[in-house]
């Protein structure tokens, strides 16, 4: 139910279709797509204040602001506003409206403007609280005009007031609760780590410079020396939580210049998977957690943007780099042994896995050496492979890690090979010089997180002031 | 016992000489002031190697690396080196030596340079594991040369490996628990606050400027604004940790350039003593799980570094700014009703409070409103008190926090007052026109706060890699 004017299916919201594929009223509400004078549709608009009894019996169209909305039972009462003028409208479920359409009516802002054709109804008793006392509108068909990103994000503190904002975040908040309950149960040390820094770790690409009275510093793009010099230090097991930056001039659903990472680093006895599969678990509790104690959330979220539950499996799912390329190329995919995964792909693996083992979270393990960044340790038995893996989740991915090189000689030599100039991180490599234990570990973004187990589609949504290269307000 | 050439009391470290108080031995050991070679005392010097049975019963001063120590009850074994030669010796409790010298010399750190004065005593059995086998030294004074605490931050991995190190360390990741903790029992929401913002929203002094990709930003003094925001859009209770910068030339021993910043902001009914007692019960709840969770670290780090264990009361302390003003006073110090604390008046505040109420924790109330920052909520029975607090451990400023003003006509005219520039705080003032709740806060030092609670004198001891406008590294 896209009303006439929203026949376009959003490409951004695959989900809610799919969901309502089951929806006998599909047709007659949804998001109404921009007016950009493309039709001139033989549709009358009626003025709020003509709707009185002559109109009895009438189907028509009207355009409005939502006034108020109040959802009872199988019904929601809308009160429709143009200028000083009001009517109430009614959305009940019954032969033109489902149960669905009527919780879209009931989640629609106050002040969004609103298409909507109805049957205007005498009334038996008159409406006190509306100027239009007489009559009410039968809602049949419904379109809401999107209300733009930037609008909401411009006056972000007014958008953060609805249901499905706080209920997004009260479970951003859960994550971080979860995440940090869950390591300091594994016996983890909380570590707080440097932002400001005084030289580019990671060679120097993407990084924001601060002044810093008389000379320059930068912006840790991410806290992995810090960890690393702590398990140097003997901390063994720690995680922190932090803000990572990135001047990347990226411009998509799942980038921000500013992000929150949840960041783990362990030494480990004898194989990094005691690392992966410790991280893996870490996860796995969160999602366990948020199911258990954020369900009311979960479903204001849903109400608004309607989404599968997020399915995972204990143990969780590991697949080697070679058997994703593998089920890749069966679906027609042409990729070279070390080719890296683009973002298209990685969604199709992502539905691949999803219908072969029904899980939206799982493990890819042995990523080709040649797409990791120098510090990434080789696997010793394919010098084509290395101990990396991503995690993903509905087919994005929400971690990187890896077994990282402790031993300064062999970390010199990749540098060397990744033609990266060894005074520049001079300090990193000496950091080993003191004696490391084995270590590897791993980073998470938490918008991605929250935005993909509550099936979002915008990282925008889930960061409270979000920062990209264009936006830097609120 | 500082030995002859530490005959200066360090001024750094007051508790430590006050628990030595009590100490019969406490001429006979201690930290050796830096040889600048101000004297030149008449003192042989042995060299390691000249240890033998020709020497027994001689007393004799010897300079060396220390090159392992072990404790053992009453006594600890120390092995000197010099070069290739070592030699055993032992501080045991007795005659020349008290518990706490013997615990001194079992806290030195391997590789520190001591200068010791002992009698060589010859051994029944022949010392296996060191050059000098038929020899010991018996100590009776003990100085160890400072490690420059520079050298110690340079080299931050090997220091973080000390068990001081490691228990201040795994105290901090407790105190951030503890605070997490307690807030969430109590219904708080945990926020992520952008640090790249537009506008230097406290006026302009002391931030940092980021290049933006074509454009400058700011990095965040204080999650305030933010926090303040997540109250306008109903959050109610909300705290966030996370980093704050500050770009201050300040060069002392409480200040860093960046540091950690455990953050609550909460809206109230009808008074903002309703905040300010749920920060204190906060703070207080921090310190019992201390108290209760981490002995041992505690006992550790004081092994090091003596001090008094923390006291406070409940409920906490408050005092009225007028009444330390009486305090102050009464004991000499000349201050106007609207003079602002000095640190001198502050620790000496610190020492008549715990003489009097004996708490190292209380809150002072009611700040003279001429002393805090324009969005300070004015006192309304008394035009020249302000409804904000600071909240002190040890005598040092920990927290500040104020009821906010949420009116934003009240806002424009105490800006005005202050000689602000309107435009510059326009986004703030607005973020109050869509309704404010009444609302209070505060922002917590988290490395001060671990620097108190383990009386500690140094801020850079309790930041992991600390950043003050000389240090960036590592």
């Amino acid at each position: 139910m896209p009303s006439a004017n929203a026949s376009r299916k959003s490409q951004e919201r695959p989900r809610e279709i799919m969901e309502a594929a089951e929806d006998y009223a599909k047709e007659r509400y949804g998001i109404s797509s921009m007016i950009q004078s493309q039709e001139k549709p033989d549709r009358a608009l009626v003025r709020i204040r003509d709707l009185t009894v002559q109109k009895a019996d009438e189907v028509i169209w009207v355009r409005a602001r939502v006034h108020t909305s109040r959802a009872k039972g199988k019904q929601c009462f809308l009160v429709l506003r143009q200028q000083q003028f009001n009517v109430q409208a009614l959305v009940a479920v019954g032969d033109h409206a489902s149960k669905q359409m009527v919780k879209f009516a009931a989640n629609i802002n106050k002040e969004s403007i609103v298409d909507v054709e109805g049957v205007v109804r005498k009334v038996s008793q008159k409406i006190g609280s509306c100027t239009q006392q007489d009559v009410e509108l039968h809602v049949q068909k419904e379109g809401r005009a999107t209300v733009n990103q930037d609008t909401r994000l411009d006056n972000r503190v007014i958008d953060l007031r609805t249901s499905t904002s706080q209920a997004v975040f009260l479970l951003q908040s859960g994550i971080c609760h979860l995440f940090r309950e869950t390591l300091i149960n594994k016996g983890f040390v909380e570590i707080q780590t440097p932002k400001i820094i005084s030289a580019a770790s990671e060679g120097g690409a993407n990084v924001f410079t601060v002044s810093y009275f008389k000379n320059n510093a930068y912006l840790a793009q991410s806290p992995q020396l810090y960890k690393q010099m702590c398990i140097c230090a003997d901390f063994e097991k720690v995680f922190c939580i932090g803000p990572v930056f990135r001047a990347e001039d990226s411009n998509t659903h799942r980038h921000l210049t500013e992000f929150v990472g949840l960041d783990i680093e362990m030494a480990f006895n004898y194989h990094y998977h005691e690392v992966m599969e410790e991280i893996a678990d870490t996860l796995v509790q969160i999602f366990k957690g948020l199911q258990e104690r954020f369900q009311t959330e979960i479903q204001t979220v849903n109400k608004q943007f309607p989404c599968e539950p997020f399915k995972f499996l204990e143990p969780t799912l590991r697949l080697e780099y070679c058997e994703a390329l593998a089920m890749l190329r069966e679906a027609g995919i042409e990729m070279g042994d070390e080719d890296d995964l683009s973002t298209p792909n990685e969604k199709l693996l992502g539905r691949l896995v999803k219908e072969k083992y029904d899980t939206d979270f799982y493990i890819l393990d042995k990523y080709p050496l040649a797409v990791r960044p120098f510090y990434t340790m080789p696997d010793p038995r394919n010098p084509k492979q290395s101990n990396s893996y991503d995690m993903f989740m509905r087919g994005e991915e929400i971690l990187s890690g890896a077994q990282r090189i402790h031993d300064p000689q062999l970390l010199t030599e990749r540098a060397l090979h990744h033609g990266i100039d060894l005074e520049k991180i001079k300090a990193y490599i000496d950091s080993f010089r003191f004696g490391a234990p084995p270590h590897a570990g791993g980073g998470i973004g938490l918008e991605r997180v929250t935005m993909l187990f509550l099936g979002l589609h915008n990282v925008r949504q889930t960061s409270m002031f979000p920062r990209d290269p264009k936006r830097l307000t609120p």
